[in-house]
């Protein structure tokens, strides 16, 4: 069997690391090229220590486009739209494209300003990538080229929320979502200074993160009109990995529990990596894995919906791979099915 | 001066530990006996080695209330509501009482077995305790010689939400709230197994936490009505010390940032203790301490309030030492002036 | 391919879980039965969470031995050598065995008594168990029926001082080494409750943990004679998992870095998990795979070797695996291939 | 009482935010100023949020040194020696002077450009100031003007080595001392950075700390010779506070446990912060406060020394504050009492 020839630009990331963990393990991918602007010529283990002696991979400077089938860009926010235009010059629609950024995720030209306070460089392709929540969206992105894969927030609420929404919930969801250190990055900062992180919880953003826009869009198409609506607040967790986002909205009458819970059932039956519990998540039951574990309390006529995942796997690298295996039309799980580590 | 005699009852526990090291620093007070049933006749810094060389003091099995002036109760759930008709019995009206735990918070007599699972064992005790919120009901603690202490929860969520219910907001208030290990308590169990702890987050009681109804009856109180309705998803974080509590709930038309910034500067206008922030608080900031920091964000018509505490301090014995202070008519911040360690 | 048939005994534990998510991604076994004392009749899922939808096994209250090709114990310290004597007079020697726990790893029977304080209960099997300390002892590992796994200290600090011993150092080796809180297993106690154990470190049983004496045992074997020394102090760290493992003995005239380093080299060449690094190991490269890393340094006459490895990985589970591979003439590293995530 | 006006430079430090927050509490002592180049203007809560609400100080850009009795340097290495003569010339001597960066502690000019890799640039000075080890050299520090604070580690590697060298032992010290990451300071680095720091340890330096001399130069001075000798590997911690070093030795003949217990007895005998353990000590029992807890093993003629204190205060701020009052012929203790919180 010919592998897909995959290449990974911007490689030296968290996100990055992952995407070369994972397609490690994959059967129908081969790596063909990893690229990086701080460590090219290196081995990868220089920035992922984890895969010394486990991955005989160099990082490149540049990649060269035309000999790949399939594109991760896992650069900084912005560089993909930077990027992007020029390589569909350089390969026309033959490339498989997905972009983890944040870049080509709205499709609403008017919002990337607003929400993340600069002119965009190709609005022109916003509407040509499908949205890759995978779970809630598997169909557009089967028939896909592109995918502008989701943020890790934005995973976690949408998982949690899309039931509600796609059940026709109108209202507000109050969303609190606690992510990991490692959702900032590989480059130290302020916000992920030890000294500070460690042992404490600090909230940011309140209502304004980038990310509610997005799950907004998902929510809004599942519904089929602008129904329920995310009010969300971040907050920076002492830990390393994962998502976890605790919502609450308000029931209308007749929404009984065995309703609800029916919803969630019928969302993601079949669905390999969303898993509803009878009990409260534990975050670290998912870190690892592309899991992401669900659980609704129904009480006096409020739901509350708690949905956790590690943000760089399901909110980042394990849900690109498990779009390029919908996107393939290979079984979902391939390179993913192994479960974390615990505790 | 003569300073004020008092005993700690249960002493061995992480709040016993807590009053212990306040009061040290407490220059109208002297400790005069610490119970604990587990190390009796050891010395204190067996069960608080951070006071070893810092307190002369031992455990007795027993307190000889009549040598007292003052009484903290910081045993179990359950043992204040068991023992105080007893106290009382022998020691009249004198003695001033400051029970840590749940037993005395509740005033209506039917709530309690609804929250608690158990019948109380002296409801007629109920309302005669003042509710120890002390910014929040400092009048009331200023004449009671019975004081229930709040829970952490509690006087988190009711600091935050306190502002608003005294305004006349109606409506839900949707919390979530993050607490540390030490909450706990100092007995081992599954919830606080370090390795299932480490890095993780859980939710659990999602809106059935026993803390809720006190934070609701302190709203109602300040609304004079029932209008701010709170539904709270307490967390279990990965840290040892604080309370992080988020809120979110929608204003009504006309309520502007100034008008809810203007509702909190007053409520906690001259109030050593809690801190309005410009910017949401970091939870490291206030370990330590008896502070409680608030910061206030609107949005497009929602109010988001965040507050941070230290549970073993403003959310226990902090604030019981505080209620001390207000009941005795001295300086509010005595003992309590030391700020925590940063970071 | 005719699958393996293996059975876990008391596989509720943290050991038994890594066990179970380690076999899984193994080609060539197939767990046939899992055993609980605690979780009889339950999914695997309810002691290990990570494991949700992807095993679909319950643990069963007692193995049926007949039907296994390969039986792992995983319980505890004690119940081997209660329960190995029937076992193997119900199976004779066709059932390979893989102990997990301390009872088997000392081949002089007086040492047992004297570093665990209790009376063997099979004395007389004692030397028929091979040490499984896979990269210092594989010849033994590759006839062996029954093998002994070692212990997670003993692990590290063997493999760090093992080329000086097989080279002939002698003296005195110097070792501190620091352990995640999942090494005291799933049980919770004082040592492991996280408001104790968060942002704090402890040592205990300086000089006297016992696993002293099984490394000592394998010095000396690599040595020929009695010659390099352990001298060890645990320290229980603040996390979940690993060993770290530093090192310190006084080098020989005459015996250069370059002398110090070939020994490693030659020690650990064409062994897929020790990987000798340039500079000193980060514990959260190795967490999550059967990898040890070590560095070693040397100064002004003094080496300093440190090792890293998770302890139940390498230092339990995996090492079991490993085992079993070699005892079997498989590729060592079936089922072990996969690097932990980073960070 | 004229209270003393004491400066700090480099206040916005996390140790600067020490010495703030000890001093506000120290009844002989008036912050004059704190100076710092990053937040000039702005008040200390702006670095040390812990403070907000308890010190109305802000930040200067200067110091008039003219306006003070005593001046601590919290400023980086290297600023020390760049300004102490121009403000030498310009106060004379009347102003003490306690400097907590390393380059004033080494006497012997010809060690500074070995340990720390450049030039001194005020080696005239280095003999003057007293090494402010206060346990071990208070008869020198009650004499000085000028005082050198000691490292972190060599806090706690001299108070854990230094009665067995004033005792004579000869041999080598194998140590090995872990630290919490706010040792290295309030600017973000690869160090610090919370996503690999978290859950991790990683040693760096063995042997070549530059701490080492300056303890070999404090046992050198107790043993009245060249005899014990420190050989030395630091390991980066996942927790904010504290050193925790573990020594190990050779015992000559005829050192018994006695012995050696006395040694430790007289050389702490009346000191309030070493306090002397019978079992192992916990590093959050010590964080926080000024206080270092050690403990001593014996065993088969082993040595193993414990020993725990939190690097910001009795590695730095707390023992600045110890040696002023020292200097002052204050109770040694003064600002120094509150013991930390726990746990």
């Amino acid at each position: 069997m010919r592998k897909l020839r995959v290449g990974i630009e911007g490689g030296a990331g968290f996100t990055g690391g992952e995407l070369i963990r994972l397609l490690l393990g994959h059967s129908r991918v081969k790596i063909a090229a990893v690229s990086s602007s701080t460590f090219p010529g290196q081995p990868v283990f220089m920035a992922h220590p984890n895969l010394r002696g486990r991955a005989a991979l160099a990082f490149s400077r540049k990649l060269d486009y035309a000999a790949l089938d399939a594109l991760f860009l896992a650069g900084g926010h912005g560089d993909a739209m930077a990027n992007v235009p020029a390589i569909l010059k350089e390969t026309g629609s033959r490339l498989r494209l997905i972009d983890l950024s944040g870049d080509f995720r709205l499709h609403d030209p008017a919002l990337y300003p607003v929400w993340y306070g600069r002119k965009h460089l190709a609005p022109a392709l916003l509407q040509k990538f499908a949205y890759g929540l995978t779970e809630l969206n598997r169909a557009e992105i089967r028939r896909a080229r592109w995918v502008a894969n989701p943020g890790c927030f934005a995973t976690a609420a949408a998982l949690a929320l899309g039931p509600l929404a796609g059940g026709g919930l109108a209202g507000i969801a109050s969303v609190t979502a606690v992510t990991g250190s490692s959702g900032s990055g590989a480059t130290p900062s302020l916000i992920t200074h030890h000294p500070l992180r460690h042992g404490s919880l600090r909230a940011y953003k309140p209502f304004i993160h980038q990310h509610v826009p997005e799950v907004q869009q998902v929510l809004d198409r599942l519904a089929g009109r602008k129904a329920l609506r995310l009010s969300m607040i971040p907050v920076s967790g002492p830990f390393t990995r994962g998502i976890y986002a605790i919502g609450q909205a308000e029931l209308p009458k007749g929404w009984t529990a065995d309703k609800v819970r029916g919803l969630y059932r019928r969302a993601y039956e079949g669905c390999a990596f969303v898993r509803l519990l009878d009990e409260p998540p534990s975050l670290n039951a998912v870190v690892g894995s592309n899991h992401c574990d669900v659980f609704v309390a129904i009480q006096d006529g409020r739901v509350g919906v708690i949905s956790a995942l590690d943000n760089l796997v399901k909110g980042a690298a394990g849900q690109a791979v498990q779009n390029l295996n919908v996107m393939m039309g290979w079984d979902e799980s391939e390179g993913l099915a192994a479960p974390g580590h615990y505790p």
